[in-house]
């Protein structure tokens, strides 16, 4: 996640970083180019001069607008819903440290039972970023459990299936009354489904057949652009189809990067400074100090 | 679902499998054979010169546009809706098996629920495939169980009774307290509106009018369009009729596959590796070490 | 709702039945033969050749997509909700049937008080069709309730009540403990949320206004066109009349049709083979095997 | 709300009432009389003839259209956000209802707690429509509930207090056993989302900022286009801006109204006939026959 | 957030506060003046004539319009959503407040357990505008409360942790019986998600690069747009450029401004009066009868 203070509406045209240029450069170059070789042969592809107006590109333009417009929202959508289920595991993993310390008899239970949560928060993020959690895991859990989770294929939901043996243990050993534990099902429910929702965006993309056809309009449109401008505006078609190509480009580019939100680049989440805040606000409520560092953005961005 | 890594910007305009072009093929060579042969005969209809120009085109496209636009985005709804309810029971059926396993006083009554409620994710399905469930219901369900699943209409319907029929015989022995057994009718509950919402997308199809509208329409305007071009552009025509008609055609049957996520085209849900996937995880749940094979793609599409 | 084989692009062309053209064939009629009328005329008035271009078409369509666009999209929204709202029906009475089965001690009670249930269905269905409900209510309820719910304003509401009734009868004769009655609550009370959601979609239009608005703007383009699209398009102008009438025509009566989704139009929902499902699915759990017909699309179309 | 029957495609667009033209009359009148009287001057201010053609329209006329849409979209999301409200204390009244009647031993306490929930409806209803509370409060409390209610700031909250400690009695009494009171909290909270979600739209607006950009462009935009117009279509330029400027002006007034949906014009909800009804399906179920008279639409208005 | 009665439609035209004139003021200067330079000079660069017709301009503005819409919509929805969490605050802590009154035995542990709401709301309130909520603290807490939240750096989390204690203590003290504490986990659990939506809100802004991409457009678009107009309206070039900047700038200066809501600018959520009004409603359930002075606006403008 990119954190920028808002920055003057000059300053903004200069913006580098975090402006998905890197990424489309290479072929906003390609497209720019050959919009030159066009303009300096005026049009003729051989000796055959391309009859081009503007009006297909008019007419095509409603159609690509429209589908860019599909392709981000739904894009933000999926970025948006990511966050949201972060959110919610912050949420829940508060009620449930909460209810440990106050719906049990005396407190002494909860400290282990939020360490799990702890992991859990860790392990998922591990999980979708597709890192190692070994380290996580072992400064949070016990030895035998380390093992368990360590071999496990679906470590949260091994970590969720443990929550619910402590909060067993609770039970049994008379800690929580019967009566109160349906109240903490509610909140270990709700971790279940946003792990299933993170699982769910990271596994199921946008139809790749949308991609594809967005991808053929858009880059067949930028082509042919050049043919259908020269005979209106003449010297200027290169400065209009680089400015239109990177319009484009630059949306397409940024719909396929928060398509997928658990990755590490600039405008991803910032996975990791959501959970060291959620292991952060845990401990405090278990009444620790000493909270561990605030995360810091490296060059603007939170990872 | 199709699974496929990035692609170069290159090699993406060259993509075959996942395309949709096979399926649109006919319609679009005619589209451009008869946009061919309207330029060759510079639009006269016998000695008629068919007067148009773009302004037509213009004003029809806009809404056209509209409702490609409205047809692809409730297309997705559907399609997007169906994949959260099927992340809905990967999310109950953890739940409960998680209950099964904590809120019991041994742990002992849980591989026969958990076998249930596999059960119900393999039947439902094939349920919305039409694909014969028997194979699955054999290795999961009792024989007295399997001959009366077999034998219903509503075969999920019946499954997730069964798994009602096993929690009682939980609570009348004693193994879960009456009080924790609420806790288990909420993802019980949530397993039920999963069924029906994955019922409900599979009985009720989009309008039919909508789809008979919108393909009037592209189909009239892709075939009047030569006649509107061919005077500003010329031998172009012919490539910028197959160019336009591409992206209706490919869009409109976008919308027709994904309308319907239950199938097996490429771009249809993977309920067969989603089901796998929470076998797996519930198998794993329960402690065994063999969670079977993860299902792989075949040719790029996953089923 | 119309329920239809895929067809062939060529074949759809053709659709009569669920186009909704034998609707809005007077009206198409009539902006027709007027634009050919201009079109003969020279697009003269008396002496006065009306002068007109494209341009203010180009101005207002703009508007009039976008418009028709809302309009479709929310009246497609209340068909959608309708149907949502069926479909909870069917997942809470089947939770309800379930909990009648498996929370209670003994199944005796469960028949008579799922029968309420099949006949809550079937009320509802007759309360928003406006039919009657006496033959339903007969075969299913016992004689004074007949009488009862007869005789209420609000039907479905009613039969609510005595499911209610039903079950506090079995919690007084101890046949369900008390503290398993709140699980029962809950679908009893999202019967009620369904309830008055298709109450509310039955009452409660879309603002009449924009019907207006949207009417008015429609048939003004319309019978307008021709004279802005003479003078560059000529012999044409009636056909490219034709097509944008049947096109803005088409979609103002489907969404006049799909807003009031409780009736029996062809693109109204199928309320009759959704409580005849209700009631088959409710009964297999019942233990009973003779289900019923399953209803059968009467051309084409499911009622 | 303005309550209509079909209407035939060309009575409809003779519609006065429920079509807000008395209500943008005056400016309608003023910017075509504007633009006859540039007409007449044939586009010259003074000596100078005002250079403008159709393009600049067009260029705002796209971002004008997207606006409208969105005010749109979001006015009536706040108008159906509202009925959906109305519609949630509907269905809680009765679950709650159904409960007092079922959830206890005997019936009797039942009556006053509906009671206070009528109270509550009506009160709700005059908060939102500031309008006086006292009848309907007179006849549906004791004396000195009535007191107490009537000097409240917060009217509705306070009887939702009211009906919890209708609720203690109940129980503290014996005749609904604790373990069944939190099926009752269920609904009760969300009489208190309903109420606080109606206090939301009735004291948040639309941002003001938008409605002064949208009405600026709308102004601007209809003023300067005779200019633009006349050089193409001549005469018809008042035509055409009178259509055009109804359409901005409708929309724009209709989005103002229905913004704000608690109040009493034409296209706001009915909260008259809808508490009436919520009244009288309450009394139903407790027994009574009188349920007063329906609500009857005076002019085509309910109220 | 502005409160303004509704304004006569040429009123509208003048609106100064209110209208992010102020805060665009700069660049619509800058761009207003360059056109001028641009038609003073014939659209000459030095000597090279800048050969750009409305065409491109065309084409971009689709997409732009789109992208506004986009932009608009996503602001305007983190806008309502955190005006919703607000909402759910006052539904929450209602609900939590009626339940002390009358879950318990007798009401006297109601009084502080409420107040520690009011403080989780202030305190919210405070850490979202980065203001001092010790004075706030002061008079609802308790001394070892002050010092306990005042130390901590998640404040409300802490607040209903407090909450949390409080009701254990009802619980243990006998004053609420244990089965109907979990009723009152669920709205203590929804305020945990309010807290938590406002911090996602609060900590994650749409992705920067979307906000750069748009700004980019604009500017360019705005900087071309005299070239492309000058031929064909002449001296009406920079009246238009100004129309069409003022426009887009403060469509994008509203969006970044709402994006935020949290602030203190105009256009934010005046959440200094909703917490007050918080406040004031629940100690009117409290019985207290000093409810503090309503919010006032000042200039208009809600705090």
């Amino acid at each position: 996640m990119i954190v920028r203070p808002n920055l003057h509406w000059l300053r903004m045209m200069f913006v580098w970083r975090g402006s998905v240029l890197p990424s489309i450069l290479p072929q906003l170059g390609v497209t720019t180019a050959f919009a030159l070789v066009v303009t300096l042969c005026h049009g003729r592809l051989f000796a055959w001069k391309i009859p081009l107006t503007f009006v297909p590109f008019s007419l095509i333009g409603l159609t690509l607008a429209i589908f860019l417009g599909f392709r981000n929202s739904t894009s933000y959508a999926r970025y948006w819903e990511a966050r949201v289920l972060w959110g919610s595991i912050l949420n829940e993993t508060r009620s449930l440290a909460r209810q440990a310390l106050t719906l049990t008899d005396d407190a002494s239970d909860a400290p282990p039972f939020v360490r799990v949560l702890i992991a859990f928060t860790h392990a998922l993020r591990h999980q979708l970023r597709d890192s190692d959690p070994s380290g996580d895991l072992a400064r949070l859990l016990e030895p035998h459990e380390i093992e368990r989770v360590g071999r496990a294929q679906f470590k949260p939901a091994v970590l969720l299936l443990i929550a619910g043996e402590r909060l067993r243990e609770m039970r049994t050993r008379g800690q929580i009354a019967p009566v109160l534990v349906p109240a903490m099902e509610i909140p270990l429910g709700r971790l279940s489904d946003a792990l299933g929702g993170c699982e769910r965006i990271a596994s199921t993309p946008i139809p790749f057949t949308y991609a594809v056809i967005l991808h053929r309009t858009i880059y067949l449109y930028c082509f042919l652009l050049p043919f259908g401008l020269l005979d209106s505006i003449h010297g200027m078609t290169p400065v209009i189809v680089a400015f239109l190509s990177y319009t484009f480009f630059a949306l397409e580019a940024l719909g396929a990067e928060i398509e997928h939100p658990f990755g590490v680049e600039p405008n991803d989440l910032a996975l990791g400074a959501i959970s060291s805040g959620i292991e952060a606000t845990l401990r405090e409520m278990l009444g620790e100090r000493d909270l561990g560092p605030k995360p810091e953005p490296v060059d603007y961005v939170l990872i």
